[in-house]
Order: C-alpha cells, then sequence, then structure tokens
C-alpha cells in the first residue's frame, strides 16, 4: 500500500479515537443491558475492518480472503488478543462474555453469536439459491457419479479418522460430525479460479460444478440424518439399537425430501405471494425472513437451521426471483457473512495448538480430508473418459471445505457434540484445504491439455451472433435489447468478467447475452433462438425510428453555436 | 386483498409448518446458546413478516407504515400476545427473556434488542447522510428562525409537561429526556405528503425540510448535553451545582462540535479511505462499519450511540460515496428497521394504559408537544411574510415525531432513567403525532391558496432545457448523457416520481436532470450551466457516429428476412 493510504488510514482512526480519550467515564461494574449494546457495536465495528483489512492482506499473498477472515477471528478472539485487559476493558475487548460465563459451551456472547447465526442462514439460503436446479435435473452421468462418490468417500474417511485419531466408536455423535463435515466442499475458491483462467465451461470445469450440487444436497442430507440420530447414539452410548437408528435417520430424510418437494412444487406460490410486497428490495428481504422461519422451524423440529435455509433457498433458486433476491441481500450478506467467519476463528482456543497431537491430529485429518475427494471424485472419472489430468483437476477442485464445514462444526460445538480440540482440528482442516487448493489447482490448469481422452460434452446451448460495427453500437443495442427483455418482465443479472455478461431469465428461459467490441451473441436453448431473434428485430426497428428522429437534431455543426451561447431560462 | 392473495399466504405459511408437526421435539429446560439463537431466528422471522403486514395494512387506511410496526410489536410483544405460553414455548413466544430475567429494565433478549441497536445506528447514519450540508450551509434566515423556536418551545413545553405531570423538578433526568423527546421531529412523513402532492418546492416545504435539519442538529446536541450532565443530577437529586451542570453541558456541546467539525473536514479523507475498498457494496459496508465504531466509542465516552452514528453521516453526507451508501445499504435497512420499531413497541407494557391517568397523561403530553411545533414554528413566520395558512402548514408539517424520539426514550428506558410509565406515554404521543399530522397536512394543503404574503423564494437554480421530439430518443440521449455524466465519476441517483429524475453529483456538483415526454432538463448552479451544455454537446456529438454506424444497419427492410433466417452456428 502506498504511503499516502496508510496517512488516510491512521487520521481516520485518531479522529474515531479521539471521543474516548476526550468524554473517558469510568464504566461501573455491572454488566447492564446498554454495557451489551455498546460492546457489541463497537466489537461489530471491529470485526467488520479487521475481517476486510486480513482478506485484503491474504488475497494480495494468493491465499483466499476466508482464510484471512478465520485468522482475523483466531488473532483478535477471546483466547487470543481479545482477551488481554485493556483500559475500559477489564476482561479483554472480546473477553467479557467468557470472563463472565466461564461455563459456556462458546466464547462469545449471544448477542454477537446472534449476527454470527443469522449470516450462517444468509449463506446457506444463498447457496440454495445459487443452486442450479434445471442444471441439476439434467445433471450429466458423470457429475452424479463423482459428486456421490466424492461425499460417500469422504464421509468414511472422515468417520475413520475420528474413529482412528480419537478412538471413538461408529456410530458416536463426534467421529460421524467429523465424516459430515469433510464431505462439504466449498466450491466458491474453486470457483473463482475456473472462472479467472476461463476454464468454467470445461468438461473439467461443468463436472466439478454438477458434483458440487450434489455435494451440498447429500452434505445437507446426511446432516439431517445425523442429528435425526443423535438422541438415541447419546442416550444408550456404546451399544445402538441399530433399529431404532435407522428408523430416525429415514425419517429425517423424509422430512428433508417431503420439504424440497413442496418448495420446489410451491415455488411458483411461494414467489407470487412475495411479489405481493412491490420493488425489489422488499421481497428480497421478505424471501430471507421466510428462510429465517424456516429454519428456526428446522431447528425446532430437532433438525439444523442451515436445512430449512437450504431448503427455502432450493426452492426459490428455479424462480425468476432468484437473481434479484441475490442482487438485493448483497449488502446484508457483506455486512453478516464475514462476521461469521471472524466468530468461528474466535471459536478456536490458540492454546489446543500447542499440544503437538491436535497439530498432528489435524494435519492426518487435512490429508484425509483431500485425499477422500481426490480418491474418491477421481478414480470414477478415469472410466468415465477423463485422464489423470482431467481427474486431479477435478479431485482437487473439490478439495475446500470452509462454510459449511464451519457452519456444521460450529452446530456441535454450541450443541456440546464436539469437543473444543476437534472443533480446533476442523478450522485447522478449513484453512489448510482452503490454502492449498488455489496454488495446486493453478498449477493444474496451467497445462493447456486436454482433460479428458475424447472431445465430451456435445453443443446444447446455440449461440445467435448480432455483428456490429463499433463497441459504442454494440453498447447502444444492447442498452436497447436490454430494456425490451425487462419490458418483456425478465430479471437481468450482469456478470463481472472480460466482456459483458448478462443472465436474462424469466421462468424457465434462460439466456446469456455477451457483449463483445464487434457484436452481441446470445446463448439460449435451441427452442428459444426465434425469441431471442424476434426480441432483437424488435430493438433495431425501433432504434431505427430513434435514429430518424435524431439525425436532424444530432448534426455537431448546428449544435454546436446553440450550445454554447445556451438557451437556459431563470426559473 | 383478493382472495387468491390469502390463498397463496395461507399455504406458503402451511408449508413452513409443518415440519414442526413432523419432527417435534420437546426442549429441556436449560436455556442453552442454540434454544436462544433458534429463538433468534424464529422471532426476526416473525417480526420482518408481521411487521410488513401490519405497515401494509395501516397505510391502505392511510396511517403511516411506522405507526402499524409499532402496533405489530405491542400486539405480538411480551406484555401481550407474546407472552402467552404456546405448545413448545412455555413463557410465550416473545415471553421467554422476561420470563427467566423478571428484573430486567428491557423486556427482550440482548440477541434480539442487538439487532434493533444496529437498526438504530443505521438510522441515525442515515438521518446524517440525508442532511443536505449545502442546504444547510444556505439555510434561509426564516428556516433557521423556524427551526431553533420549534426546538427551543417543544423543549420547555416537553419539560414542562413533565414537571406538572409527573411533579418532578426541572433538572431530573425524566423532565429533561421528556424535552429532548419531544424535539426531535421526523419529517419523513411530511416529506412524503408534500412530495405526493408536489408542494416540496413551495415555501412551506423548503422551510420545513431547513427546519428540519436545525431540528435534527439540534436536539442531538441537547441530547448530548443532557447525557453529559444526567451523572450529577443523579447523585444531587433537588439540589443541584448550577456550575458544574453548565460545565458538563458545555463539554458535551465541545465534544459534539469538535467531532462534526472534525468529520466535516476530514470527510474527503475518509471517503477515500473508503474507497480503498473496491466495488459499491463494500464501501457502503465499511462507511456503516465506521458509523458503528464511532457510535460505540461515543456511548463508552458516556454520550449515546446515535450521536456518533449522527456524526459520521453528516461527515459523509457532503462526499459523492452518499447516495452510494444510501442505495447498497437498502437492504440491510430494510431488514433491521422494521425490527428496531416492533421491538419499541414490545417495550409498551399495556397495562400502563389501563390505568386512565397515564392515558390522560399521554394525551396531555402529546397535545403539548403538537401545540409546541404549530406555535414556536408557526408564530414566528407570521413575521416573515407567511400568512396564518402557511404558518398551520410548517407547524403541522414539523408535528410528527417518530424515530429519534423512540431512540431517545429507549436510550432512557434502557439506561432506568425513564419509568415503563413515561416509556408508554412516549410511544403513545409518537404514535399520536404520527397519525394525527397526515390527515391534517392533507387538508391544510388541499387547498391552493399561497402560504405567504408574497412571492418568496428567488430562483436559485438555473434551468438548462434540451427539446427533443419523442419519449424514445429522450431516453435514449438520457442514456447516453448519464453515461458521460458516470465516466466523469459522477454518482447518480434515480428518485421515484411522475417524471424519471436523477440527481447527479460529484463533490460539490449537484445537478438535477428532469426527462419528460418532450425533453431534458436540467437544474443547477448557474456556475455548473455550462459544464452541463459541454457534456450534452458531447453526448450529442457521439450519438451522431452511433447513428452513422447504425444507419445502415437497422433498416428494417434489409434486417426482416436476415432474422427470420437465422444466421446461428452450432457451437
Amino acid at each position: 500500500m502506498p504511503e499516502s493510504t496508510w496517512k488516510i488510514i491512521s487520521r481516520t482512526f485518531c479522529f474515531l479515537l479521539i471521543p474516548i480519550i476526550l468524554f473517558a467515564e469510568v464504566s461501573g461494574p455491572s454488566h447492564s443491558m446498554m454495557q451489551k449494546m455498546e460492546l457489541l457495536v463497537l466489537q461489530l465495528g471491529v470485526i467488520i475492518f479487521v475481517a476486510k483489512g486480513m482478506s485484503i492482506l491474504f488475497e494480495k499473498i494468493k491465499i483466499p480472503g476466508v482464510v484471512g477472515e478465520l485468522t482475523a477471528g483466531i488473532i483478535i478472539g477471546p483466547y487470543f488478543l481479545g482477551g488481554i485487559p485493556l483500559p475500559g476493558f477489564e476482561h479483554g475487548f472480546f473477553g467479557t462474555y467468557l470472563a463472565l460465563n466461564p461455563g459456556a459451551t462458546l466464547p462469545v456472547s449471544p448477542e454477537l453469536y446472534g449476527i454470527a447465526t443469522i449470516a450462517s442462514v444468509l449463506l446457506l439460503f444463498m447457496v440454495g439459491l445459487e443452486t442450479n436446479f434445471s442444471l441439476f435435473l439434467r445433471l450429466s452421468a458423470t457429475g452424479v457419479i463423482v459428486g456421490i462418490a466424492g461425499v460417500i468417500v469422504s464421509f468414511l474417511v472422515g468417520v475413520w479418522t475420528g474413529m482412528l485419531l480419537l478412538d471413538l466408536p461408529f456410530l458416536h455423535p463426534e467421529t460421524l460430525f467429523l465424516g459430515v463435515i469433510s464431505t462439504a466442499t466449498s466450491v466458491g475458491i474453486t470457483g473463482r479460479i475456473l472462472t479467472e483462467r476461463r476454464k468454467m465451461d470445461t468438461p473439467e470445469g461443468v463436472t466439478i460444478l454438477a458434483a458440487a450440487v450434489i455435494d451440498d444436497v447429500l452434505g445437507i442430507v446426511l446432516l439431517a440424518v445425523i442429528l435425526g440420530m443423535i438422541p438415541v447414539l447419546n442416550d444408550s452410548g456404546q451399544s445402538v439399537n441399530w433399529g431404532y437408528v435407522l428408523r430416525l435417520g429415514a425419517k429425517a430424510i423424509g422430512v428433508w425430501l417431503l420439504f424440497t418437494i413442496l418448495g420446489l412444487v410451491l415455488s411458483r406460490r411461494i414467489s407470487k405471494f412475495l411479489k405481493v410486497f412491490k420493488g425489489i428490495n422488499v421481497p428480497a428481504v421478505m424471501a430471507f425472513g421466510l428462510a429465517l422461519l424456516l429454519a428456526g422451524i428446522f431447528e425446532k423440529a430437532g433438525l439444523a437451521m442451515i436445512i430449512g435455509a437450504y431448503v427455502m433457498g432450493l426452492s426459490l433458486s428455479k424462480t425468476d426471483l432468484n437473481y434479484v433476491i441475490q442482487e438485493s441481500l448483497k449488502s446484508l450478506y457483506l455486512f453478516a457473512v464475514p462476521v461469521f467467519f471472524v466468530v468461528s476463528g474466535m471459536m478456536v482456543d490458540l492454546s489446543v495448538f500447542s499440544s503437538r497431537t491436535i497439530i498432528f491430529l489435524g494435519l492426518i485429518y487435512t490429508l484425509g480430508a483431500i485425499l477422500a475427494k481426490v480418491l474418491g471424485c477421481g478414480i470414477p472419472l478415469l472410466f468415465r473418459k477423463f485422464n489423470l489430468l482431467g481427474a486431479l483437476r477435478v479431485g482437487f477442485g473439490m478439495a475446500p471445505r470452509a462454510e459449511v464445514a464451519l457452519i456444521i462444526a460450529g452446530i456441535g460445538l454450541s450443541a456440546g457434540l464436539l469437543s473444543r480440540d476437534v472443533f480446533g482440528m476442523v478450522i485447522f482442516m478449513s484453512m489448510l484445504t482452503t490454502v492449498s487448493t488455489p496454488p495446486i489447482l493453478d498449477s493444474l490448469f496451467k497445462k493447456e491439455k486436454n482433460g479428458t481422452t475424447e472431445e465430451l460434452l456435445p453443443a446444447e446451448n446455440v449461440v445467435t451472433e448480432f455483428p456490429l460495427p463499433t463497441l459504442e453500437t454494440v453498447e447502444f443495442v444492447s442498452a436497447k435489447s436490454l430494456q425490451l427483455f425487462r419490458d418483456e418482465g425478465f430479471f437481468i443479472n450482469q456478470m463481472e468478467m472480460a466482456h459483458k455478461y448478462y443472465h436474462i431469465r424469466k421462468n424457465d428461459i434462460f439466456i446469456t447475452m455477451i457483449c463483445k467490441p464487434n457484436g452481441i451473441n446470445f446463448e439460449s436453448s435451441p427452442d428459444d433462438t426465434q425469441y431471442v431473434k424476434t426480441l432483437m428485430y424488435e430493438s433495431f426497428v425501433e432504434l431505427n425510428e430513434i435514429i430518424n428522429d435524431l439525425k436532424d437534431i444530432t448534426k455537431p455543426e448546428s449544435l454546436k453555436n446553440d450550445f454554447m451561447e445556451g438557451k437556459d431560462d431563470k426559473r
């Protein structure tokens, strides 16, 4: 960062700190509601800046920002810097709750944890929304096989590592949780790398995305099953009534399936209901309200919040509200989600890592988690026309575990099902898989070799091209046609890429518009090309009318004098 | 609402309620962190829907939505429906905290109150941002006089009502709070009515807006002074060391003034610092982070959160980030702010109103609050070329008290400075002033008579007109010129009005663009008209080039065949 930036930052913060010095007041011993609120507001402010700062710093050295946020949490958390007494904060800036509630399962206040919880609901709601449901229904057999194999292998490896390392039986909550946690791929980091290297539409990219969908769904189902079974496991300890356990598991799958189907069947009604609220932002906030309700209801019913949030997201994913919601909830997301990651980091008791055993166990668990995906996803691919390079690309692409793993681990910790040591192991694994994946993937994709033994993926979408003379005309025509699409009730979402990409969708129609310097391309299913053409024809007709109207006015010569003299009136 | 809407709503909610029935589990007696979170998430979901539902319902019968949200809070709050035991919620849906903490000053959990607190910081940050600072500096003498007179009179009337009704001395926290609370005009409701009736730029509208700015600033200063003085008042009871009190008050004004000046001086640096974070949403969230920090620091320093939040908003109000922040934080606002109003309503113990005395006191306080503004703002106007009608319009326009009054009352309640009875009185006053103002204002503005004895308001802004033949061409040219403004670093904000209004601003330049069916008008200061003209000239030149490029392509005859045959390629 240039020196001037530091100057700006330091001056901004000096500005913030003066009032305390000027108006210092000694706070009383009681921890009243106002003091809790004061602490909450200060903590949130600090978290937002520390999280962003660390995330930027880590991204500078090519490490995903999430890892920076987790690290920030560990550093400023109650077990480390946040526990050091400061003037005005006798138990440290983040240590008050832990100091006043030494027996608590979580070291942060319910106020702060509440924001993190809301963020986790929002996160899984977004994951649900991002599930490309039509892709899910048309998934290639390869994607399904890879996804299922990856989940099974990593679940088993997770459970097995738990059994071996912690000396616990198979059907123990802690081992089962370690199993579920290691299934949950976070495809975001892989997605960013694929997008940067423009490999999203390669066979590897498509397979990773498809497998990630399967992965999310199966992960949620597994979590439901295990949460359904835990009451019995806790009671009986070692000797397990298998029939009962299986019945409970089946019931959990049943509930999940019922809700997912109901959600999908009712999706149009729900979307219609949300549109009762006018505007763009209000329906989005209401949709999030529904996600909160279903999350709370699922939790109340003994499952987990995130399952409800995911089901609601999935239900709305195929409606035309999808992109509107995602776009509109961005600021809420940017505010809350870093709080979730930082608070997750705060749960880590660093003293856990002073024991070499935990570091060793964490490393083994990490290695197991990576190998499980590389082997589980990679080996089936070798039988599906992928070569070794392709199999490795997909396998490592599925290796990162982040938000979902952390949320599940947090559920385990707060319910007292995971010990603090094991939670530390999970954070360790999550950080390591996330840090190690980008460089490996980068080097695997650097070689411009194909990952398949023959050309896969027959073209499904049709490209319709409209060549145009200049970039300016492209912008002009695209603005007009986007407006026509909007008038027709389409929702439009601009992607950030080299060219201007627009996702244009209404109900089942999904069109991609790509503005290149020399023309506009549309990608759509063959059925929709006629629609695209008619709409473009209309755009051109309207443009022509406008041009005829404007032709005479915009002759620069006739304008210049007029303008420079001006014909302004006093009001 | 049509019957089908009800069907949609009822089916959506059935979908939500099934899991509890299917997977019902009896929750244990302990109130663990997970149970708190479950309750928080459910409560938030319910609050979002009840708040919106009531707000829509109330607006149907022409009552401001805020009143609906407050009413929703009273109805579902722990003192009323929310306290009734339900299966699964033994203390009622909102009653758990009150039942487990019978001695608590506030009847809601810190988790839920935390969201409301964050919302109050966001609210005052937005109020600060919306303060038109250049307007403030160029305020007409009339606006200043009206604002100051309104604040002084309503403060005195508030204090006096408190003294008389509650039999307390002048310098008692409760009376002083009642005074501050009754100063805080909420101009939002008046603003909406003025906008609907297109009276925003009448002498009455301009005076109300100017007075409201003064009102906000003085209200914040008064709050700072009184919070600064309270430690002494509490100690000494009846006999007061006036010198000390005044010294503390002066110190509080000093701190406020110092920060406001510092904030304004550093505003460019702060805005520069925020722009270090790329994108649109991230700087906005970071700006809110700064508001949280300054809010917490002010609270820590013995002042109040909202003062810090307001100062930060005011600092950023004259930077070009202003509209970006307001636009970007919309979803956070729509999520959090209704929670604030509903939670405010929840604080009201309905049993308070069972005593006729409180209703009577509330009515007197309300009447005093309205009269204070009508007389305090109205009488000076009679000496400033307004007639009686104009004076009444401004006076009643300043009468509604909502968010700021509620926040200040909440501060008093949670700090134990206001009793629950007096808090109930304040809510009563806030609801009554808000409900009664719209119909009165409406009828006062219905008469198309002038409110002034002669024509006031010499034209300050200059209108530059660009006539265009059709609405289509207007859209076209405006799109191009908006793009050029954007390229020049301007921030653009579209207002929702009959015509398309755009606020275009960068640093100190403030231009309004109005797209009418027959042309584009710009309103700007005389200094900026040349800039507008040059930019429009550039737009026309660029448009001309594009037209020349497109002229041949868009001839419909030549296109039609081409399109209908299609020139699509398989990918």
